[in-house]
């Protein structure tokens, strides 16, 4: 019998966030106890699904037929879901431009699939969100990552933006606020961007599934700073709404010229191609957006607690130093220590030494990550502290 | 602004079963009832989730985190799933082996994807259930149908399947009970194709969503036929649990000689760059598994009463006839009159007719597939009666 072997576009993925994994789960067998920062699920510490949203599914999956719902979502949360974008971001647009997708995922993989032929280009951040960049090389595409500048608060530098734009480019992503760096990005240049992508004739996919975890300043989407530019929004219920596990994503085109007509065919023949997401987790999820919502500003207090106190303690300790957050719950420090030469090293170090589990910068651009790791600051303080004591006294006696 | 053109990767993805629904929906904005013969979907007829899998959900929501399961899928679940593998076919392997995904359309989606590169080749059913065809093009590989012999009851014809093996045959795809025949393919033919895996280097993907809706005769797995030849088991939850909405498949690996270990190593790259399945969907499915299982009894008592019903029907409407169906819940009946050329027209002349919905032959095989139609037996008899009637009546006039 031969060895199967298999394609170089499955081997090639990669998703540091979770390949971290495999080493601590070894050091969890031997019987160690890790505090893991690798990964954004806020349901893994202490924040709990609203509890009027989790009576939703309960009410859903009793009263609901449990069958497929449609391809491109149930009607219901689409019409809700736009009610909340025009109230937010003034995008008002018809039901066939609001797609429900199995977490923002899918609607990177089918936009993804839809857009970009072998060798199209397509801009990302750097550093950025792995998925971007792995699924333009999934399909065979080239993703070429723009500079995040970490002198200026990780906001995107526009000069490098536009010295990438090619003739194969096709759109330009946007991530706001920014995973990894937690960074808010300002008004000024996110109108620059759009502009950019006016003048190139190129879209903006905006990653917005931060967008009510802004605790320093508030999320704006540039759909809602331009009249012509095509801007397609990715958002979702996981972070905002604290259930990453239910998968529950949506896509929402912003086009007032109607120049995306076949890119969304492309993505509902790939919607239909799948039958459907979830079905009673797309009904409670209506109740995620026109229940009581107080539960963002109570997240929000947690989270900007905990960056600050992040903040303060990442900046005491020799050979590292970080950047405030603004939104969402990460932070991306950069490691100036010659004790070593790339953060995978590092982070395996820390691993080992300390027991905590964070994520190689490398991840998330080969380039503009290197020499940093990311970490959330979801857990308690008191859990904060532990991690960051051990990777101080540790930083203390190595770096 | 220019038009944004979208990749013919997606462009060419063609799934019947929903894109039937197109002309449908525009007739039942004009105030048509339509009955919706053309969907695998038994919730949308008198089949109900049980109720204690429905209570597992609403515990589940309550009791679990919510946040993301281990991207391979949750171990309780994966070790249930293993314990029925075991008793039913036979299968005995470590959780490894078992990987949860959302549908069995993610699984066809993840093994393709790490199968098939440019110019490979796989065989798939004809007529066969769309998906496999699709994902295998859309990886720009080459789906081959090998012929099921209708005046055989629908049984592969293995002398086909070994002319269509070249040296570019990646794999043997196996839909046993079939969609959308209802075949149940006898135990020689099954062992056949895997001896015929096992002579090519080859292994067999068995899509078994049906295995325990079967009405005539028993399903055996190709797993349990062979002690070297790889099998991987396609199965799920959302047909024999009624709950296809929850979007539930699984995979299992029965790779005796470990010959697939890159292959699974493809997959599991894929399944971390889309995080996890729904979380506490997975939690709950193990109650299916474990619970109570007098329901699979039940369905099937309904399912040969209706089948047997649209057979008789069938068979008495001048240009129609049908093989009985032993399993799954689909018929695919031949359309015989010199009335249409084609069996999309057929079916919407019937559409438009009748204002009963069916999907065209040709959607599951251009070849093999061609002047007939795919129609479920989910409905109660009266809701079959009258769509046969009205069928009956319409061809006894035209045809």
């Amino acid at each position: 019998m031969r060895t199967f072997h298999a394609t170089e576009r499955s081997l090639n993925v990669e998703y540091a966030i979770r390949d971290v994994l495999i080493p601590a789960r070894k050091l969890e067998e031997k019987g160690a106890k890790i505090i893991k920062l690798h990964i954004g699920d806020p349901n893994k510490w202490d924040f709990e699904t609203p509890k009027h949203v989790r009576d939703a599914l309960g009410r859903a999956v009793e009263i609901n037929d449990n069958g497929y719902a449609e391809s491109e979502g149930y009607p219901e949360l689409r019409a809700a879901i736009l009610k909340k974008e025009k109230q937010k971001n003034g995008v008002d647009v018809g039901i066939d431009n609001c797609m429900i997708t199995s977490g923002v995922t899918e609607a990177i993989q089918s936009l993804v699939a839809a857009t970009i032929s072998p060798g199209d280009e397509a801009l990302v951040p750097g550093p950025g969100y792995p998925s971007y960049t792995e699924f333009i090389k999934f399909f065979n595409g080239k993703p070429v990552s723009y500079h995040n500048d970490e002198e200026n608060d990780w906001q995107p530098d526009i000069d490098d933006m536009r010295k990438k734009i090619t003739d194969k480019t096709k759109f330009i992503t946007v991530i706001n606020p920014n995973n990894p760096t937690g960074a808010l990005y300002s008004d000024k240049v996110l109108k620059q961007i759009v502009d950019l992508a006016g003048e190139y004739d190129l879209f903006v996919l905006s990653d917005e599934i931060y967008d009510l975890m802004s605790f320093e300043g508030t999320h704006h989407s540039p759909a809602s700073m331009t009249k012509d530019v095509p801007v397609v929004l990715f958002n979702g219920f996981s972070k905002v709404d604290l259930l990453p596990g239910w998968r529950m994503g949506y896509m929402v085109f912003s086009d007032p010229l109607n120049c995306m007509d076949e890119i969304k065919e492309g993505i509902s023949k790939q919607l239909r191609l799948r039958i459907s997401a979830n079905n009673p987790c797309q009904m409670a999820a209506i109740e995620a957006l026109e229940g009581p919502q107080d539960h963002h500003e109570q997240i929000n207090r947690k989270l900007k607690e905990r960056a600050q106190y992040m903040y303060k303690r990442v900046n005491n300790i020799p050979g590292l130093s970080m950047r405030a957050p603004k939104g969402a719950f990460y932070a991306f420090p950069r490691i100036d220590s010659k004790h070593w030469t790339n953060d995978m090293d590092f982070v395996l170090d820390i691993l080992d030494n300390c027991h905590v589990l964070l994520v190689p910068g490398s991840g998330f651009d080969e380039k503009y990550g290197k020499m940093h790791f990311r970490a959330v600051f979801l857990p308690p303080l008191d859990t904060l502290g532990e991690a960051f004591d051990s990777i101080e006294s540790y930083m203390n006696k190595v770096a």
